[in-house]
């Protein structure tokens, strides 16, 4: 339970009614009840308007027209953001070692340290103050850690790989695995092996089963603020820039450079060696195989049709080039055959 | 070792031959050998009538065909389903507890329960009868899992989230990771705490290492009878209905809600915030972006060609409208500009 | 440290200049330091001649563009690779038997093992000499694990698969789930227990958390020397041919069989029940849904464009053909007809 001005204090925001009232959740408009905060981002209908919620997160345009309490903010969402964080529960429910846990001799580790059953910690791993780790985590040998940050069930640190502060790595990733790399040897492949690091800077999310490659040589690096989802694959050498976000069951390929707060749609695909300028936004199911100097949005998303419609185009599509063919045949002009010779130029953008 | 006579009363199916005949192994027609059953679904070819196997489920109208040892039944595939049940080795290989299996003091766990070694039951947990847990399965504070539930090595599932009855979740699921939600604070991300919970019904399969996440505010849920493959992504608020299929590597982004009995293609991706219809089908690999509001077939896959061919027709798309702008400009008629205009319509079906 | 004599013998090389010379690292020439190993793959630019390195492996056409000590091989590429194999740090930094590992009373395990906290070797399980398993790596029952093969962290190997020598299972990966196989009863499914195993042979890789499903009744198969990266999901009944590599989050559906030498872009997608020659090329992001009989590439990837530009040209490919009819219909030629008579054959190459 929270006072309702408690968390007009915490989001920064102007309170409109009682500041004793007793908030026990944060619920959405449509399903608050009495003893709830909610928050309206959009102009409300006339079903919000009737929201059985106790209180509200509301912009100064919106506020008169709710009759509840009410903690007025230029930004509803973000000051909605900032109360989740008070109703949270810890993603990792632990406190205190658990006596299944094994820290190494020589390992280093702040004060609030908290680990779950099982959880290993590696020869010289440093680790700062106020670190959770869930069950079964595996830092590895000479790894680090640093302050505040939180590291779910499952989750594989490879040895010397470098995580900051305040970060939350989410169950099964997979930190500092090794990159894919093999020189063709006639018909085998001979493996490169590894010997980079991966380094996460500092308010770094990374979602649940991802897996970050360490670098060949040098390192693979993801910087401040940068946020990623599920299932998302990070390739040796890559480098992220500063709040990039990356959405879920995306890819990119070694050593590629993504800029600073570049969005990147779920399902998105990012081929090696590309340098990606800042502020790109990538649509999502989208390939990119060329590097994005100017930024903007960039997209080759196909959405379905039904499948009879979408049977027809497609067949079409996979002779474009005969059928444009046809068209140039009988007109003669220099007018497709102008498009036609452009054929030759790099289909990169 | 099963006898023929209590393979045909599993599958209730009409038994023609020897009931005492010992079956060792269900194999597939072409290598089955002699103390083995089998299964005929499509008419056979001579190859097949030559099968060693030693009994066959089979249809009806083509019963005569074989002169083995036969079970007759309308659905042959139906009834190999069946019959495998018999035939399996347990998914996991524990029975009772391993000693390092760690039970909270207040959790409950019901009968003839199995947990291999380093599973941990956090506090408050309740766990239903026969319930089979792998090694090293995290499941958090007041989490519930139901009657005949398995679960595989290290699966994570988090605190709160709900497990039916009679379901299978595969080896490194994540279940109940936290959403991908964030609120923009000028270039930074501020996060959104996930205070949803999973709920999945019963009889639901969940393939590995397949991640679902916690809901924002409400849960995410997942009906009854579903059945999910490996790699798979459920973001946040995501509801799937009954008995739908996903294949693998699919994903769903957040608050989308699927229909009953829909099939979604492996790859297929659906994007967030749309409704999806009862008894849909996305075909493989096809991108979603609008809700689909009728049964059917969807699709927008592209099969590959001969990357000769492919560079051919492609470099035309990446300039089809400019192509269009040029026969348009040819013929001055309203035929193709009047096709031209519905490109101002929204893309989506 | 090692000397340079000592690397070129290992790499077979022809050392010119110091054979005492103590190599530190192997680093990139662009960042190579006076103690490091670096090495020439292409011809050099003017900063690439000023590198800082103390030693360089080098073709012998560009050899005596360098003065600094040099290893001349043929492939410098190949003899970086067996180089690396010097200086990696084990990917499992464990020697002997964590106290937490239970090993099965009547598992067979060979010389120099060695496995970390929380690793469980089940009943009837043989595990050949030098095997290195990382932290709460689960082995099932009857499991099989050849010589020199590394396990890494959070690896499920499920019962009854067998894993060959000098293989390499990075961390999470999940071999031998359950394969997605259901028969349709009405609106419900009805498992199919998958009663198969997972094969995999000799110098095989296996990339972060991918998924290799065991086989329905005949096995899965990996075949010697090939590569699998991270978040590939292989269905149940694949069987992949020697030297073959798949890139990260590429997926192959159920029985399908892939030749030897193939090489599977990032996020390619292969259809079931089909059949890959040798020596084919998947390119990126592509999909195959027809069986593939000619060696050769093969793609129909799209990459990105400016949304804008990509929108445009995506409206017509949704009615591209209405937008053929037309032009049909105006030129009443048999021209196009012809073409539009193609359209009833198989849309597979």
């Amino acid at each position: 339970m929270l006072l309702l001005s408690e968390i007009a204090a915490h989001v920064d925001g102007r309170l409109v009614g009682r500041g004793d009232f007793e908030v026990h959740a944060l619920m959405s408009l449509g399903t608050a009840t009495g003893d709830a905060l909610t928050f309206c981002v959009h102009a409300p209908g006339r079903t919000v308007l009737d929201t059985q919620a106790g209180a509200i997160l509301v912009s100064p345009e919106l506020a008169e027209r709710f009759s509840i309490n009410r903690i007025i903010t230029n930004d509803p969402y973000l000051a909605y953001a900032k109360a989740s964080q008070l109703f949270r529960n810890p993603p990792v429910a632990c406190s205190g070692m658990a006596s299944s846990a094994v820290v190494s001799g020589d390992a280093q580790v702040g004060e609030h340290f908290a680990a779950g059953a099982g959880s290993v910690i590696g020869s010289g791993v440093r680790i700062g103050c106020c670190v959770t780790l869930g069950n079964h985590v595996s830092v590895g040998q000479d790894a680090t850690i640093g302050d505040h940050t939180v590291i779910g069930d499952h989750v594989t640190v490879n040895r010397d790989c470098e995580i900051g502060r305040n970060c939350l790595i989410s169950p099964g990733a997979v930190i500092g695995s090794s990159g894919f790399g093999y020189a063709p040897d006639g018909t085998r492949w001979e493996r490169i092996e590894q010997l980079g690091r991966v380094i996460i800077r500092n308010h770094v999310d990374i979602g649940a089963n991802t897996t970050i490659d360490r670098g060949a040589l040098e390192d693979t690096v993801i910087a401040d603020g940068v946020k990623i989802d599920n299932l998302v694959q990070v390739a040796h050498n890559v480098v992220i820039g500063e709040n990039t976000a990356i959405a879920g069951c995306a890819g990119i390929a070694g050593s590629t450079r993504i800029g600073r707060r570049c969005r990147i749609g779920g399902r998105a695909s990012i081929l090696g060696h590309l340098e990606i300028a800042d502020d790109v936004t990538i649509m999502a199911n989208s390939l990119v195989t060329g590097s994005i100097r100017e930024k903007g949005e960039y997209g080759s998303m196909i959405p379905v049709q039904p499948a009879k419609v979408w049977r027809k185009n497609l067949a079409w599509l996979r002779k474009l080039d005969r059928v444009i063919g046809k068209l140039v045949y009988w007109k003669g002009t220099a007018a497709l055959q102008t498009l036609s010779s452009d054929n030759e130029s790099d289909p990169k953008h």
